[in-house]
């Protein structure tokens, strides 16, 4: 096994999330069989089922590997989103900037943030050194500068219409043009002061809450977390208003922030996301609208964007 | 002070939730006065202009107080949607039921569960005395036998009409003449197996991440955290499927679960909660969908039910 930690964190976001409230055996519906998206299928079933081209391998070069006192954490950044904030976000990682930094915030159901405790304080504040301490917003880009998208069957409030594009989940506007990346669980963005463009990526929140949508289109989205968000997500709340840390012994320091492809190769992420324009993909949303299994008793014929899981697993190499 | 614990606690569930994500202070709208409901006001201003004959006071006979090893919560029971399963829960902590068993589940983004790790053996079951051990499910009550009504003016997937009754947030079905508890972040419902009249009480979970609606109508939802719930939240994940604690060292112990009426005066939560009927919580509703401070550029012009927050008090007395 490559990366024992990465495998443990990921059942938190793959297949076996969103299960029965009691230690039952889920079982499959009886019309289960191999044959892909098969109608009547669960989503391990398809999973299971599912061809290796349906797979992704998440490149190295787009993905930051953060370690901290309690864990370590994965990000894939949504360079077609966001590609001013991704490119700075690599040249902080590259210049050791979040190296001693801390999360310095965890707000229940809503946000955790990290940064540089000290960002308010021009004496103490971590200089940076090569990156760019502002940058114009990234909210959205134009849908013609996207080459897929899975529309979501469902109605969406914050969106004229939803699904799934470079992997993420969005929301789009067809009549204006227009793609954003949507605030679901796991949604990794850029903090601002009042002003747009007062983000860089030196200071990032993920979302640990229900999907806080109406940020959408209101800040940066520049990654999404793909392995160890409960080393974010079970963070002791701040007790100071909106979840701030008020003693530097609440917080958990930051050990480094670095680029997958910067890290010696056996230490390198080796994941794979179900491609969100593949046939398993469009069977696990249709699985998840009806559920099929046992337990359920009336499926809900919809599902809300934010629900749809989003599969990653680890390679595993018998090395 | 009276409840110090719990005035911390509700930092969570209350006015504060949901702010920007940068430490700034979001500035009020310009247009901000002391009237009630005034369109332009913010959430904390709407509940600063707020009558006291807008808030209830949460009846220490309809709470559960459950203490931790870890930090105590305290339940509002459904009395309105599951009076059978409420019944059995005031049965269940009368006779010390809970009073040594344990959380037993964390799964990140879905549920904490807690009841007997020993449910499953026969031999090492804690007995129940004097409640009942199943019960028919109570999933959806009849219209008629509801009071109040709060539509939520925005469109909602999962059922043909949302809104706020009881206190609850809930789904109706006009035609059907049916409404139901939505399961929202902090919905308490009881477990139950693959058969319908499985669940009792004994076991219980919390929703902890974002709301798992395909759950509505298919499980009994028995009442929602008023306090206390990143207890919960941030407990650590189980690394056995679904969220399990395979050992038993990695369980939080519960120290007693109680009926406030049941502790001493002095010790019984002493809570308040915005009425879903009260000129305020449309307010409230209103500035949720669409923000209008500073920090917001784009209201989004809608809100999903289990965004909309349920502001909960604590009483101060100076003693």
């Amino acid at each position: 096994m490559r990366n024992p930690l990465l495998v443990l964190s990921l059942l938190a976001l793959s297949a076996c999330a969103n299960q029965a409230a009691k230690p039952v055996a889920v079982t499959p519906a009886a019309s289960s069989s191999t044959n892909v998206a098969q109608k009547g299928m669960t989503m391990g079933e398809i999973i299971a089922a599912s061809k290796t081209s349906e797979w992704r391998t998440l490149d190295p070069e787009n993905l930051l590997v953060m370690q901290t006192a309690r864990g370590t954490l994965v990000i894939e950044l949504a360079n077609a989103f966001a590609p001013e904030h991704v490119k700075n976000l690599k040249a902080l990682a590259r210049e050791g900037y979040f190296d001693g930094l801390a999360i310095t915030r965890s707000q229940d159901n809503f946000v955790v943030q990290w940064g540089d405790p000290n960002a308010e304080d021009d004496a103490k504040r971590k200089p940076i050194k090569t990156a760019r301490s502002t940058l114009p917003s990234e909210f959205e880009i134009p849908i013609s500068s996207t080459s897929d998208f899975t529309k979501l069957p469902d109605f969406d409030g914050y969106a004229p219409e939803v699904g799934f594009s470079n992997g993420f989940p969005v929301g789009r506007d067809p009549a204006a043009g227009l793609v954003w990346p949507a605030h679901c669980y796991g949604a990794v963005g850029a903090g601002r002061d009042v002003a747009v463009e007062s983000g860089s990526g030196a200071e990032l929140y993920a979302v640990t809450g229900h999907a806080p949508r109406q940020l959408d289109r209101n800040i940066s989205i520049v990654g999404r977390i793909v392995a160890g968000i409960e080393v974010l997500s079970v963070s002791a709340r701040g007790p100071a208003p909106m979840g701030f840390y008020d003693k530097p012994e609440l917080r958990t320091q930051i050990t480094s922030v670095k680029l997958g492809s910067d890290l010696p190769a056996a230490e390198r992420p080796a994941l794979e996301a179900l491609r969100t324009d593949s046939a398993s993909f469009i069977a696990i949303i249709e699985a998840r609208r009806n559920r099929r299994d046992d337990w359920y008793k009336r499926p809900a014929g919809y599902i809300d964007l934010c629900s749809v899981p989003l599969p990653v697993r680890a390679l595993i190499f018998a090395l």
